[in-house]
């Protein structure tokens, strides 16, 4: 066998992992065989095979790359002192995912929304994927606490609220709005950020 | 045939509906047949087919009567000046919404949020569904826009953010804590209020 660099074997992942993410979101998780996913991606069973042994693998490493991707977003943004507002920081990490195409053409929007959504409902029955969401969503939300907890240190935030909770409100905002890009019609994150903006302005509740 | 009255038709028709919504957050709109379904409610296949022609019917039904009952919550909330804060109004709703359980015993929290996912799957394939979801929330979304202008009205938010994309952005928020629900560990919609309670104290961002 030739030798191959491991740039060439990150880029034949890459594309294996594009691939079915689209065929995922297009046809959802049961209704995709391994064989949909060697078409899309043109190339043969022993190449994919070689990267992921099926199905279950390949949904496993679409999701947690997403996640770890957001969970070093956050990281690094908690690190700020103090760091960007929410609408700032879920806009910011909302467009780079939703423009995630790599390669894959498409005719219409990205087709991430519809794919969250589809691994949402797969998650309900296969502990492995629920395994993979569980630790990757406990890690986002890890670095969602740090960031509340530095607008409550810059006194941004009023900190008599758990920071956990205000995280898990944050993570929620950006999952509801991805749900409602995979449902309902199209609209910029830019709808998402100013959204925030206006709730943001409330001020302290009596 | 004996007459019936319309009491009893109602409470057969809702006994139908809470035994599919607990069949389909249980095992998924798929793999549930309408014969899982006459068992789960304990009535005869003549029984149950004069209230729905099949499955599509009975998660239109169940979809249709949440949508409707969160219009005319949010449509109340809108008529007060101001209107309760979102988190009371959404907390209020949400926690309502839950605890339908309708004489349906399940050991475990409640299906709905497993139920919720489950539709948002189907209605990426299903335009019959599709429809139904789309008109549903857009009547909840301008139930929201009429509370936003309230909020904006009496100086509880600022309005030079468009009260439409506030709306989305508060029913994005619920369906997000939904999805935690069901994917996640339970947690009490309390926190969502001390969530969203955190993120309305920031203040008019610059």
């Amino acid at each position: 066998m030739a030798r191959v660099s491991q740039e060439h074997l990150d880029a034949r992942r890459r594309q294996i992992i594009d691939g079915a993410a689209l065929c995922f979101a297009r046809n959802g998780f049961h209704a995709t065989s391994m064989q949909d996913v060697l078409k899309e991606v043109g190339l043969s069973a022993g190449a994919v095979y070689r990267y992921f042994r099926g199905k279950e693998e390949l949904i496993g490493a679409i999701v947690g790359e997403v996640l770890e991707w957001l969970q070093a977003t956050f990281e690094e943004a908690a690190k700020q002192t103090p760091p960007p507002p929410p609408d700032v920081l879920v806009g910011r990490a909302l467009a780079q995912v939703l423009s995630r195409r790599s390669g894959v053409e498409e005719g219409e929007a990205s087709y991430f929304p519809r794919l969250i959504v589809q691994v949402w409902a797969e998650t309900l029955r296969n502990k492995e994927l629920a395994a993979v969401m569980n630790e990757g969503y406990a890690k986002v939300r890890v670095a969602w606490v740090k960031i509340v907890e530095g607008y409550q240190a810059a006194g941004m935030m009023r900190d008599d609220v758990p920071a956990d909770r205000v995280a898990r409100v944050m993570v929620a905002a950006a999952q509801g709005f991805v749900a409602q890009l995979a449902l309902f019609d199209e609209v910029p994150v830019e709808a998402l950020q100013d959204g925030l903006r206006g709730l943001m302005s409330m001020g302290k509740p009596s």
